[in-house]
């Protein structure tokens, strides 16, 4: 049985303002919310149409129209928690790093996000005007990777000003990254959809690079900042 | 100035059904249109809020109102046309294919396309269950690669046990790809969202390759269709 006050708060959690403003976030489906459970972050709710947590003293059985009250999803999927946000960790700048200037699609940051649990990036840092990682598109979009990478949101220029590791970032006029010896350690810049990466964050980076275009075609567009981010991730890692 | 039937004609074809028995699909935005203008598509109707195109004759003039009316985007951008669906061209079997069992998501089948065109890989083959290329959602996500590659949809498996070159899937236990020597030529299998590469076409994989994870936590989901696509062009390429 749902409450007034828990409608309405869930209701709340899918704009921005409200998630910080509440500290709270959600997440739907059993395999998402399983992942989120079995990692550090704090459970506020659990709502579910079918018990699948063994002895889970918060799980509040709701039905099928409740659900489809509250879900956010064009189709509920079984399940809805309410998570508290967690403090920003300190970032640990060693390895590799993912930096995001300004990236605004959900499912873009929800699979980048997957990305560097895939390549084993632990830190990945982000404009303010990046899209938030607890908005309900991105949160589904990840897999549960959300809980296993140290998400920031900070002064991005600020950052990179200060570091001492390598800057990559990708440009057409960049070395061929297939060709370039790649370090071990460095922070790699994905720009924005569609202005890429930003004057100011460019005057940062310190190895220009890019990936070959093989089409014989010179209209061929850009890549996505999500598949560029893959190719990219992939070559630090191969080598 | 919009007429009923025009209005009719559009709307129709949102679904696919519709889109087979009449013969057209719909793309939106002037870059979009560009591209497809300046390729051997043949246009059926031209919508826009402002002109565009120099010399047009079918260019019809119509307000924002009329525009929001037949858009199928959330925000209508300026202009949509009409063009005629191209007669499915034969496949050349030479090179590198990229082949789809059964990609059901709109954006994903959209990046692929755009893939394929950034790698020059010409042919493009798709199962019938895999969602239709001229999908309005798929229109948009290609940026006007659509018109470089030849896409087909066919019975993937009788095309696959005839053909005589490599065929390569990814599988958890496959090969490492980083360390593998890629031929020049072969078809690069990619599976479905939910449940990968299905049994009958696995039986006609012939060399069966994985992309390595890096992340130390085994919970780690597979990578997105479009993500692990876009590392396999990479690989075949580069080398």
């Amino acid at each position: 049985m749902l409450s007034k006050s828990q409608i309405k708060l869930i209701t709340r959690l899918k704009q921005k303002k409200y998630r910080i403003a509440d500290g709270f976030f959600v997440a739907e489906g059993i395999k998402v919310i399983n992942e989120l459970l079995n990692s550090s972050l704090q459970l506020h709710f659990l709502f579910t149409t079918e018990s699948f947590v063994d002895n889970n003293e918060q799980e509040i059985l709701i039905t099928e129209n409740e659900l489809k009250k509250i879900s956010f999803l064009t189709t509920p999927n079984k399940a809805l928690a309410v998570f508290k946000i967690p403090e920003q960790k300190n970032i640990e700048t060693k390895g590799l790093i993912v930096a995001l200037d300004s990236v605004r699609d959900p499912g873009n940051l929800g699979t980048i996000i997957r990305l560097c649990d895939w390549f084993g990036v632990k830190e990945l840092i982000c404009t303010k005007e990046t899209v938030d990682c607890y908005n309900p598109k991105v949160v589904q979009a990840t897999m549960g990777s959300i809980t296993r990478v140290n998400i920031s949101y900070l002064d991005l220029n600020m950052f990179l000003a200060e570091t001492k590791i390598p800057i990559f970032g990708a440009f057409m006029d960049g070395e061929n990254v297939y060709k370039k010896q790649l370090p071990k350690e460095g922070i790699i810049v994905l720009g924005n959809e569609a202005n890429g990466i930003s004057k100011n964050i460019e005057k940062q980076v310190t190895e220009r690079i890019a990936i070959p275009r093989f089409g014989d075609l010179q209209e061929t567009e850009s890549l996505n900042v999500a598949t560029a981010g893959s190719i990219l991730l992939s070559e630090f890692r191969r080598s």
